[in-house]
């Protein structure tokens, strides 16, 4: 692993053992990251990981739905990674995914949706904006903004209504900071991934996703290496929104 | 105003100066309606309007965003109406709207559209999907849940990102229905207004829209009859989704 | 039939036993109408028809795709129609479909689609937005130009690249002519027909679509009168595009 | 430039002084490439100077609006690349440009829209689909078939009718082939260029283009970037559709 910068840094929200996990692992090539999630358990292997292999990075228990957590989490960042600007900042928490008839389903239900994808973004986009527009005229590659999004993102399939709400929501927020803060520097992209992520939950239920087909579930790694791109990209081409699903996929 | 049905009745979430209002009247042509909105001055002299002209109109203070408050209603339509079907379902709530560059946004402001956009739509069809499906089999025209969409439900344009989370929060909604209800004879559709309304409150600002163009705010009761002719369209023709703007707007 | 109009006529282009008969019926209530297809047994029933019922219909052979035989079209309609003006244009005209492997299409079919799909309405609506435009001041409702599309106006299904090529290339140019022609009183409108239709053609083959259900098959009656409710709807609430399915159709 | 490879090579049709001149350079650190172009002096200059920093390059004069002209330009590279397997081949012809009032427009410029656009990809995809297909299990990357959009792509704006026409074809052609070819094992990705291209044609207009903003026009190199990160995806996460436009661009 290079050097990591010594003036900027990255923070991905919502880590685990899939794309959030192998994200942060991919930006900590270049920059010390800090990684967010609820429970320490979801990222103190990876922090280890990553500090071990001569990278650096700092895991940060953080509720995204909380408005005070995620502060305190960046008074936390200022305090650990003092001077440093911020390059890159990654939402990638999803929540109140649930398949049900809709006559099933309870408020409690909508809610988890709406908090876990709409709430958190707009707390994690308020707090990041700020330092991402500071590092405009300095940082290495445009600040970026980078969104995890799903099928449900662009499509209200049946008996999908809640998460669909939550993921439409969040598509519509990052479609504006895209619009208001693009002429400004910063750049916020959409990823829309339409497939099962090949993590280690998924892994006995692999025969079910395109009928078992070799590389049918989408690597992590994968979506980590789209992601840096996305955020090397040049200010004169910026993607707004792209597709992620694997070959055999139907769509 | 021909004499209202004496089998089937249809309920309009969110009555006041312009679209509820005007799609009450539409509808009381056809069937006796009952008028939801927060405060009883928003649908008094409706009510009288239509009870005046040989038609029937009963208004229900209710809260969409709030579950107890539309039981509540819908348990006094039991009691007004005992007997009646329901032939259709309109939610026109809107809220949450606001323009502001998005790091002045307060929670409460994200809240406000979330709330009064998906929670009410939420409550409104959980109260209303099982009497429609109680009517497929009787009900003169498939029976019908409408939806009030605006620009904000398709584009989320800068310093609009907490109208159009809710506005895409309810698309999202509205399409999840329509692939689980449609297949069992309810009609969900999601209607797209793309331009000014033409009511009382934008009078003074008439000049502003398409350069005050005659006929450049849309007219109400125009909308009335495109969710008029939505709950007639036979089964064999849905349509989930139109846009509706003035000819002057641009698109 | 109500008498129909001594002042505006309509003219349908793709006339036969489904969408395009039932729609100059429709307009047939209203106007005198004009069926124009490329072989007169396409016509001569419904022309008959409409005449013996108390309306007024004229069957005129040419092939959309020809430049010549549409502009000699028009001539024998001004002829034939002196002193009417245009009220409503419907463009009906499909043609290219076939499903194939890519690699076994040949260029013929790719053109079949793009010359009866887009070649078909440049001329149609080069013949027919000038005679629009001349009745913007006097028309009862808008003057419009319909044109009817399919799934694949918006989906590039496998196999299915020629016909939705053609198909996309139609609303391509629908979108433009509404934004170029709506401002000056003209409504432009794409209709997309998402289903099988129940015509002759199709009867034996009806318990393939959505497993033999009940009005599983788009009545053309129903989209006839989705047309008449587009060109009648008021100027400063025009539709440009709305779908149309079975309540069954899976999308 | 890195030895290119000798067992793969790639092929960009539509190659001139912007998009395609880069992504055929851009290539080239990889692979040989072959660089198509009506005129000879659009490759020329590009040949030499790929073949003089380490790279080969070929470059010859193809009408892709030809059948007979694309073939005889495949069966030229298989002679000058004998025993090489194609690996990625880049669609990047435009024609048909052109802003008018829908009623000027001849059908001449709706067919060189029409062919430039869907002609051209058709024959270029019939030629080299079979080639990609070869390389399935050998190549480095996915084989890939990249093409390039516009703004026309996706929106029919007012006088624009006949390159949205062409362009929307391309697209519906585009989907097509990668639901058809991807699960093959063929990455068929679509780039919607949105914003005007810094090449040495518009340098007079500069200014006019995002008010002369500075990175306002897309440099055909950061283009030629993304078409390579596509074709490095790996096959669980393939993109389809991405858009590419400046931070300043409205859209």
């Amino acid at each position: 692993m290079a050097t990591p910068s010594k003036s900027f840094f990255a923070v991905v929200a919502g880590v685990g053992a899939g794309t959030g996990g192998a994200v942060a692992k991919r930006f900590a090539k270049a920059y010390p990251v800090v990684l967010l999630a609820r429970r320490e358990e979801s990222f103190k292997d990876l922090v280890a990981e990553i500090n071990g292999s001569g990278g650096r990075a700092i895991g940060i228990p953080a509720d995204a739905t909380d408005a005070a957590s995620v502060k305190s989490a960046f008074d936390t960042i200022k305090n650990e990674l003092p001077g440093l600007n911020l390059a890159a900042a990654v939402y990638n928490v999803s929540a109140g995914f649930g398949i049900k008839p809709f006559l099933e389903f309870k408020l409690e239900d909508l809610d988890s949706s709406l908090k876990g994808n709409a709430h958190g973004l707009f707390h994690f986009a308020q707090s990041t904006l700020p330092l991402l527009l500071e590092s405009v005229d300095s940082s290495p590659h445009p600040p970026s903004l980078i969104v995890t999004g799903a099928t449900a993102s662009v499509r209200g399939s049946a008996k999908f209504a809640n998460f669909a709400a939550g993921k439409f929501a969040v598509r519509a927020i990052t479609q504006s900071l895209a619009r208001e803060f693009g002429p400004r520097g910063v750049h916020v992209a959409h990823a829309i991934i339409d497939g099962g992520i090949d993590i280690p939950r998924l892994a006995e239920y692999k025969h079910k996703f395109n009928n078992g087909a070799p590389d049918g579930l989408i690597s992590p790694d994968s979506i980590a290496e789209d992601y840096w791109h996305l955020h090397t990209q040049h200010r004169s081409a910026f993607t707004q929104e792209l597709d992620l699903r694997p070959y055999v996929e139907k769509f």
